[in-house]
């Protein structure tokens, strides 16, 4: 008989997926119950009262999708564009391209404002988009990890309302380790994934929408074969072409009605719950405050070591760094190297920055004092190792004063 | 703080979910790795190499699509349904009902072909079925958990191929308790669930897909922006309208392209690994007639009770058992009664049968001897509580020889 699979010991650096944290794996591996039972109807409520905390909103329409994170992304997109609808999306980087993507495939018509990847943009260049295609709904992403660049959110909401627009922003890479208030930024429509500062797996998608969302998404209406009553009557809008996207139909399963759909994927609910709970124990702001403290310690290692930090520093996310490959350095041999004697991960990028940057995250439970200073050492010796010219301990060092000095 | 979740001990003998093999929920709490993690890849290859033998086939593009089990059926629709494109479903119950809810959001012409819920198609009504409407894709169930039939599939792939159609069957409920052998069957797209007989916990669909429908499929070729290479070209037929569903993109991801697309649900591997591994280490046939005897046993000890079992017999699914709700009883709350007072879930169904009868399961690492035994003690147990005339002990003592005799 073949042998069980035997995870190997990483320590995940990168943009993440990171470590998950050790108590939802114990969530996680508890025997399921039924779809039913009053005791998971409890916990479905619970998580999703947990979300609302972690989001920031009073929004009742605060669910996971069973699916990773770009599943939550094109369950909100495809449920909202109808066939034709004017899009608009600020692109500047790989994540922005993939909102693209799907509002292209959802049949919208795009229309796309970028900035280089490594920077962020403005308010006024946000709103001459708007002006200029008067979307149905605005598409930003909070955290563009493959850039490391967090956009500013602060005033878009006023904007979109203004020009009549939806608001929403992917925050698969930013929610628990960035501020992300919805309701104050005035968002519409978020969605966000486990795998990165919340310290779960991937697999899951925690989505929140407005009534303003909700609202024109059950014009859409359309309760399946099997599941409708007679008293069931389609909207007025288009049918969603996804069934399993349909967010009016995933509406009505976490809601009341309990409207039978797919089969809740009971392990990642325990998982995405245990997640909210630790998140919401530790408080939302201090969980962001202690990513920024470890995205802070690292880049103090970062420049101590002589490397050069990526892109527009007064907008770099709290949880990933992006650091220049420098010069004569193969970056692909020091990821591998890294993997190999220190079952360390760190990882590259995309597009324009694959091979140009490393991107080191800190983030969910690794978002530790130990994970940062383990890794600069790690880096550090790997650098030395190739011949790269450095002073040795500095690194470490300058992270470990600021640790003292910040509290980490 | 609020207190971790913890889950009530259940035993789980419904139509599925079902308690899922603490093997797999111990595989599944393994630390994460990366997403390019050599480890990770050996073991995604590995899935999809134990996935073809559980299918019996040898089809290279064989793997798993990251959420529940409509999550599977969806992208193999979705992929291949054109916009205009016949269809044709045999639809005899819920799930046959979802199959034609999904071809008309894909944009299917469909044509439905149906029998009352508790049979099954005949060859010939499959075949008049066929020469109506000359499908692109036929659209069946194996298995319709709503009324527990198992439709024959034998021969049905010879009349798809003489017809110009391609061959789809969900197997979600069916698929390690029921032989499948997809390539001898002549299938070209199948779907399953964690869920049901293979013990894992829902949240990932095993599928695989023919060489027939990999080119057709691919023809249908639009690798995302962000993803593509300059010499990726579209292909001629219109885009597949998901992203996340693109069975293209994720033939390209299980594939030795490694393609950026979702991120990987690693834990959900790591759980789908293991269902594989231990239905393969008992053998696919083994398990089957496993199935087999635990719904045989279940009947016996049904039918001693004096219940009558629902539909037709002659082709009931080996793991789930339809029991007509006797005169007078009150089916919810014989569930009710159930589970409060023996932690002990089963399920009624939907539609024309909701209420009118119970499904019984007897599927995964519950179709034991002593989980078809307990439930029968706890059913009579409950029955004579509610007043119903039964000759006491019959029932377990009838299942209890036919395992005896059977090897159970």
């Amino acid at each position: 008989m073949q042998e069980a699979f035997s995870a190997p010991a990483r320590l995940l650096m990168g943009p993440g997926p990171v470590n998950a944290d050790p108590r939802v794996l114990r969530a996680m591996s508890q025997q399921m119950i039924g779809q039913y039972d009053p005791a998971i109807l409890a916990l479905m409520d619970d998580t999703q009262a947990l979300y609302r905390r972690v989001f920031e909103t009073g929004n009742r329409q605060t669910f996971l999708v069973d699916g990773t994170s770009r599943a939550g992304i094109e369950a909100l997109l495809i449920s909202i564009i109808r066939p034709g609808d004017p899009v608009l999306v600020a692109s500047a980087g790989r994540f922005g391209m993939l909102l693209t993507e799907l509002a292209r495939r959802a049949g919208a018509q795009v229309t796309v404002i970028d900035r280089p990847w490594g920077e962020v943009f403005t308010l006024e260049e946000i709103e001459a988009g708007l002006r200029k295609c008067h979307p149905r709904i605005l598409l930003t992403v909070h955290g563009d990890t493959s850039t490391t660049m967090l956009q500013p959110l602060e005033g878009v909401g006023e904007l979109c309302r203004e020009y009549g627009a939806l608001f929403y922003t992917d925050a698969t890479a930013t929610l628990g380790g960035n501020l992300l208030p919805v309701d104050a930024l005035g968002l519409d429509a978020v969605s966000a994934g486990l795998q990165k500062c919340l310290g779960g797996p991937a697999g899951t998608s925690p989505v929140t929408v407005s009534p303003r969302y909700e609202e024109l998404c059950r014009r859409r209406t359309s309760i399946e074969l099997g599941s409708r009553e007679s008293s069931d009557e389609d909207g007025p809008d288009p049918v969603i072409p996804s069934n399993y996207f349909d967010m009016v139909q995933l509406m009505e399963w976490w809601g009341s009605r309990r409207l039978n759909h797919h089969t809740e994927a009971t392990t990642a609910l325990y998982a995405a719950h245990e997640c909210a709970r630790l998140l919401v124990a530790e408080g939302v702001a201090a969980a962001a405050e202690r990513h920024r403290r470890a995205g802070e310690a690292l880049l103090a290692g970062v420049r101590a070591m002589g490397l050069q930090p990526f892109g527009d520093l007064s907008h770099r996310m709290n949880n990933v760094l992006g650091v220049v490959i420098p010069e004569g350095i193969d970056g692909a041999a020091v990821q591998r190297a890294l993997l190999t004697n220190f079952g360390l991960e760190i990882g590259s990028s995309f597009g324009p920055l694959r091979g140009r940057i490393w991107r080191i995250g800190t983030m969910g439970a690794n978002a530790r004092r130990d994970c940062v200073l383990t890794t600069l050492a790690a880096l550090e010796s790997v650098l030395l190792r190739m011949g790269h010219r450095l002073t040795a301990g500095a690194a470490v060092r300058a992270a470990w004063e600021y640790c003292d000095d910040a509290g980490l």
